[in-house]
């Protein structure tokens, strides 16, 4: 099989409404907070995640206009190759994001940190585990020359707004 | 739209054949190193890429048996919901690893310290980023407890063998 279609299990909730005002990377986000609306049939799987500070999303860039091999990132004037970048506009466009997860009732989670566009559709949480997930790195590329000064995103990578008739 | 359709962007090779053999998790890996067979459609994508000493790899889980909600994970012989674990078994069978980069040469990238069953089928690559992907935590929930003393997996998650006729 050359294919995976993957189901949505619920939508994430961010107060950012457009690229711009969307922050690259978590790390870069400040005080806001958003939820997630988790689809009800698959609330026993939350069980035990309100142990954790922090969690993964893995969820669809829906907002892309094409998939792209090169891109211009938010962060350099010249182009990479996308998989050297977290931008969105990949051939399969999943984001991955650690956010602060900052309680669960029933269906909902609420998070913080974000850097996701709000109606986002989700994909998966998985527990964000410093052993698993903190490795020292020697060489990060080209983020080696930038100070990440930069904290928002543009619509550099989005479908155009349709037309009001 | 309710679903996503994902297409193959390669395939990871890897020492390990069975669950059986296969670290938990990078960390756990040792000197053991696959590779990846990049679709050559998608080579472009790769410029830069190798300025990166580490990696993520978002792949497909292709031989759990059923998706579940709730499961015993290897670290533990209590049950937990799945998206308080690592496992294979999800509702979107997405797997996600931090690996090392050893080299790329054409439409091949070497790579260490993997924790993938051989032919993975691959839907991604991303640059690790300690300043996007590394957080200090507090709270990791029931794995608090435990010392990660067990190092390989199991088949309780996959598909049994095709019995011969």
């Amino acid at each position: 099989m050359n294919s995976l279609t993957l189901k949505l299990i619920g939508i994430i909730h961010s107060p950012f409404r457009q690229a711009a005002d969307t922050p690259i990377q978590s790390c870069m986000a400040k005080d806001e907070e958003g939820t997630i609306e988790l689809f009800p049939e698959f609330m026993p799987a939350l069980r035990d995640l309100e142990g954790f500070d922090r969690i993964w999303l893995l969820y669809w860039f829906d907002r892309i206009a094409i998939p792209r091999l090169v891109v211009k990132p938010f962060l350099d004037p010249n182009e990479h190759g996308v998989f050297a970048t977290r931008s969105p506009a990949r051939p399969n466009p999943i984001g991955m994001s650690s956010v602060r997860l900052l309680g669960i009732e029933g269906p909902r989670l609420r998070i913080g940190e974000l850097d996701i566009l709000d109606q986002t559709p989700l994909l998966d949480i998985k527990p964000y585990v410093p052993a698993f997930d903190c490795f020292k790195t020697e060489r990060i590329g080209w983020l080696e020359s930038k100070s990440l000064l930069r904290l928002h995103a543009d619509d550099r990578f989005e479908k155009p707004p349709t037309p009001r008739s």
